[in-house]
């Protein structure tokens, strides 16, 4: 193995350390009624309540595993880093780990009265991601001088058109809160289940 | 080692991640009393008191290493993976995140009047465990195109009526908890008891 | 790499991702005083009492560290695994994530009246920590079939007598907590620091 | 593989860990305003009324991020390890795990009466972590026995002579903290963005 691909094997590993953390501690939100009145019926009532919750939780949950596909996509085509790719990984990374919070201010205040400010927040933290994404396949790309031989301009132009769609859509379901909060977890669902049906031909497999 | 070999060995490493903060994770759940008053003696009847808590822990504890375990030996049979295998692990990592909720809430409600609710949710979570095991092994075996050169029909059989086992298991441990709610966790340190010294003519070693 | 040594690394893999979030997990007990008043000398005031809970995070930090790398000279040694193997290893790692809830437990009440319980529990719960590794070691060692080939029997005994040593050393750091409680802290410091001296003869480098 | 870069790598990768959690613990410090009032306005107001939370988060997680990549950088020099690099490995991890608590510790304290105190020991934790990284170049680097073949004295004398740096320029920030907090977390964050911008050189690339 080569002191150049160890390297990325590192930076790689770190990555996914903090995305499989960051998706686990999602689940810390889901929390235990407490102090229910009313017996059995009772605790059914205050967890069903909690819906909110569990819609956010999944929701958060497939959009971080998808990402951490998008992730691996980038990593299979890069066989060296710099200083522009380490940032922006970095900075995707800090958005990882902060999905938690708005995923717990979501779940928090999807039936109050901040319901429009918590999706849309929400929305626009993956506006952030989609930025970052962006930010790190440009490094990726940029004068070919860190991609594997044999990655061609074909594939790259469809990776950036992919990267590309991310940013407007991911703007949609942030502006969409305003019209219902639900519109901001519908787009997003629908996203992370239309990407996890055709990642298979992004190169996946 | 090849391409794919070092996707399926990633895929392995991120779900190992998931599995290990899960488990570390469990303990969160073991809360220091806090304002005991009758000094000494009292925090040893505060700490007896909390036993439904280290019960769960244990189950659940031993419960996921199983699991990590099983998941371990399905990997070991495949070479590659693709969109229905990757779906199905994701759909099992979202579960085994959720396990330390779970345990939370049996532990929280077990000598309680919530305790049937609790406890028909711990099983019942598992029930939907074992069906996330089903459709990996399914996505795992579909077609032979997966699984890697030599694995004999034969192991697959006896996979394949393995992870079948768990469904009805698990289900009589939910339905159990009508019953009475010590039921279910009987039937759940039961089942991981079994299959820890099973486990090894599963093909671990 | 045979399939042999893979699996062995994957359960270290697993096994290391459990002590790292362990020790990681320890700080989440450092407190930010809440409600201080009396201004800036006010806060330092607070954090100064907190004593208790940075003397019980450096013990603990440092013996599961020490733990981390008995592991590892464990592993180092052994080829493959079976049942009795793993069921130990998973014994151990369950006590493990432990650790953070016996060293949240004596330093909530180090300065109070259940400081000899919480500094008996956090003593014995090593004293079970030390006979999770007599197991280990066993299981490591019975028959001499996991071992790898070159492994003298003069390495053999040392590490037995190494880890025969611990049970009775943390026994005696147990009920020392009946004498004062800064005396189960003190062995286990103790403890600690011979063996981060001593490891490196112990054949970690 | 050579059994001594199999250690170097365990220890590598158990490091790695620590990092990452460390890292993604850090976004558990953001809260969700709880039983805000005034509707939608309340909630922005509440969560605009964080930003010594974000503030603190985002110089956390870029100083962790640069810690890693030096970290890195130094294990990327060495091939084996010893009992002293050991020990100050482990103390820069233990200093690594307590980020998150004086991270919430300025988070919670920066526009009140005990900003000083809080701002004065943010900065001098990073004085302990400077101090670490020395003990563990001092180490790798002493006799010349762990550091791989190839490495000339030049490149050791760059590397000496940056770490020697971040000492006096961590304890500018904490001192700088009895002039105003803000001066503490624009140093560290100056520090983080030179360190940034210089690490390609530096031998990450």
């Amino acid at each position: 193995m080569k002191e150049e691909e160890k390297d990325t094997a590192r930076i790689e590993a770190f990555s996914d350390g903090v995305f499989a953390i960051a998706i686990t501690l999602l689940a810390l939100e889901l929390k235990v009624p407490h102090s229910v009145g009313g017996g059995a019926e009772g605790l059914v009532r205050a967890l069903v309540n909690q819906w909110p919750a569990y819609l956010s939780f999944v929701t958060s949950f497939c959009t971080i595993l998808i990402m951490w596909g998008n992730h691996h996509e980038v990593f299979r085509l890069v066989r060296r880093t710099n200083t522009g790719f380490m940032l922006a990984n970095g900075f995707l990374l800090m958005l990882v780990t902060v999905v938690p919070f708005t995923t717990a201010l979501i779940s928090d205040y999807l039936t109050g009265p901040g319901a429009v400010v918590a999706s849309a927040a929400y929305g626009g933290h993956f506006v952030l991601v989609s930025i970052a994404y962006n930010l790190l396949w440009n490094a990726a790309v940029k004068g070919r001088v860190l991609l594997r031989s044999g990655v061609s301009e074909q594939v790259i132009r469809k990776f950036t058109r992919n990267y590309r769609l991310g940013f407007p859509l991911y703007l949609l379901a942030a502006v969409g809160a305003f019209l219902h909060p639900l519109v901001t977890i519908g787009i997003c669902t629908a996203l992370w289940v239309f990407w996890a049906f055709t990642m298979k031909r992004g190169g996946i497999e």
